[in-house]
């Protein structure tokens, strides 16, 4: 039977799991990532966790199809990683590193778009030949899955959602260095920014968001209890989001949409308002294109670049 | 020597070739588009002129790869066209008659998306795997092409570039029924309004555009003589353009941009304002993506179709 491994690279801890091809996932684990000395040891602690999980199950590296590995940074077609920050990581070949070491081939992919592949493969997205995946946490990501593959772009930027541009006026700049990206709107971050800012323009404004800390969390909860503040903020958001979703159906008419991430935590509430908004923005042809909350969590990753490793990826 | 037919229906006329898997063209020809009784003669027109040429040159249709047809109209990845009203033309499966009336398979796509992929086969775009293009005329159509494959869309709409949704406070209703779509503005018929509002909207600004009848061609031409309203329209034109090829570049990153349709005849004036505001709002990694004019011209629609052919279609 062909097996592979799933491994998806975080900052705190490597998740890793044995999969075969048909997606059941046979056994899952994970290590510490050791992000000191420009995370020189995280590769090497994946391959002795991969050699050791064979000795321990009697497979022959040889026999196992191979491995997919997910990273937190821009990677390209070719499975080059164009720096990973929170790893320490510059640019390297990582899956060059793990088959030398191994003798198995390896396919490396950027972290968000590994796991719009697994939605598509074992989640929201199953049976489905392409979908585009938000994931909404402190920044935006994304990612393409096109004809049942991923779509990496040719510098590793393809679902790169968060950094589309929205408001050329925007006075702060984004993480990435411009000013007036979707994720510094729509985003757990992003929201929390609109927040302050509403807060600061009208002091007197009566509203629930005065209590505690702010959090993404907190104005959702608010929002929720139909503090109007909030609720203003949320639908600015959803718009927004609603508004990026429909300038992508314009450019891949994909089969769905899925929303992950952190923010997705905030269920229907936010996923009926993104949808409205994408119902109204969209062209006519792509209007009811279904748009789904991710099934999968934080098993998306390890679920996705198994798929990578059975050769899921456009060029 | 495989060989495929590259027919291209437009409005008035229907181009076709007869092409090698090289992409060689061996021989060019047209037939007028008969669009009378719900252009139910389009199709035994092109049958008969196929079946006339094969005659003529000894070719068995049994020994013909096949035909790529390209239509004005949506086209799913079935090849199943949901009306193209130029033609006059409802819902239909225009490659099942063809293959019906010849014994050839037949492949069919948008006009726009299988010019772009003529574009990426032989033209701007030749030996890149992946790209978007851009046709400018009296709408915005656009292609994309991914992994050397023509993406379709699941509605038949990806590449529906023009309906961008870029300005939710447009009072005045786009073509497809929206409200602030793309081509409401960086359109030839897009940029003609937004100078007849200019000069209702300041009637003793001194300026050309009063001179003659007003149109794409005389605002790029007033635009090239510093005519300043001229200049500001064409500037705002090639921004919204920039911010739509950055969109698209935060989606696929592909590997290069093609522009092309009437108002590319602009030429160098508006590619060089379009790849001005692209490097300013383009995500870093994909800030140095090459835009090109398409060098095809109204060949593109057949060669595409060509390629259609030989099987360069996603899902």
């Amino acid at each position: 039977m062909q097996k592979v491994f799933g491994i998806d690279i975080g900052g705190t801890s490597v998740k890793m799991g044995c999969f075969t091809a048909g997606g059941e996932r046979l056994d899952e684990w994970a290590i510490p990532t050791r992000t000191a000395a420009g995370g020189s040891g995280i590769l090497p602690d994946i391959v002795a966790s991969v050699e050791a999980y064979c000795r321990q199950h009697g497979l022959a590296q040889s026999a196992m199809v191979g491995a997919g590995i997910g990273v937190p940074g821009p990677v390209n077609a070719e499975g080059i990683v164009d720096g990973a920050v929170n790893l320490g990581w510059g640019r390297c070949d990582p899956g060059a590193v793990f088959t030398e070491a191994t003798g198995m081939p390896a396919a490396v992919g950027n972290d968000a778009n590994v796991a719009a592949l697994g939605e598509c493969w074992q989640g929201a997205g199953k049976g489905r030949k392409s979908l585009v995946m938000l994931t909404l946490g402190t920044g935006i990501g994304g990612g393409v899955v096109v004809n049942g593959q991923l779509v990496a772009g040719c510098h590793g930027a393809a679902g790169e959602i968060g950094h589309f541009p929205v408001n050329p006026d925007e006075p702060e700049t984004c993480g990435c260095g411009k000013h007036g990206c979707l994720e510094q709107y729509a985003s757990a971050t992003g929201i929390v920014r609109l927040a302050g800012r509403a807060l600061t323009a009208d002091p007197h404004r009566p509203t629930r968001l005065r209590e505690g800390a702010l959090s993404a969390k907190a104005i959702f909860e608010a929002a929720k209890a139909d503090d109007a503040l909030a609720l203003a903020l949320v639908d600015r958001v959803a718009a927004l989001l609603g508004q990026g979703l429909a300038t992508i159906a314009g450019v891949l008419d994909p089969e769905m949409f899925v929303i992950g991430g952190g923010m997705a935590n905030a269920g229907e509430f936010l996923r009926g308002r993104i949808e409205r908004a994408y119902r109204r923005l969209a062209f006519a042809a792509s209007r009811d294109t279904p748009i789904q909350l991710a099934q999968l969590g934080n098993d998306a990753g390890i679920i996705g670049a198994a798929k990578l490793a059975f050769g899921a990826r456009a060029r």
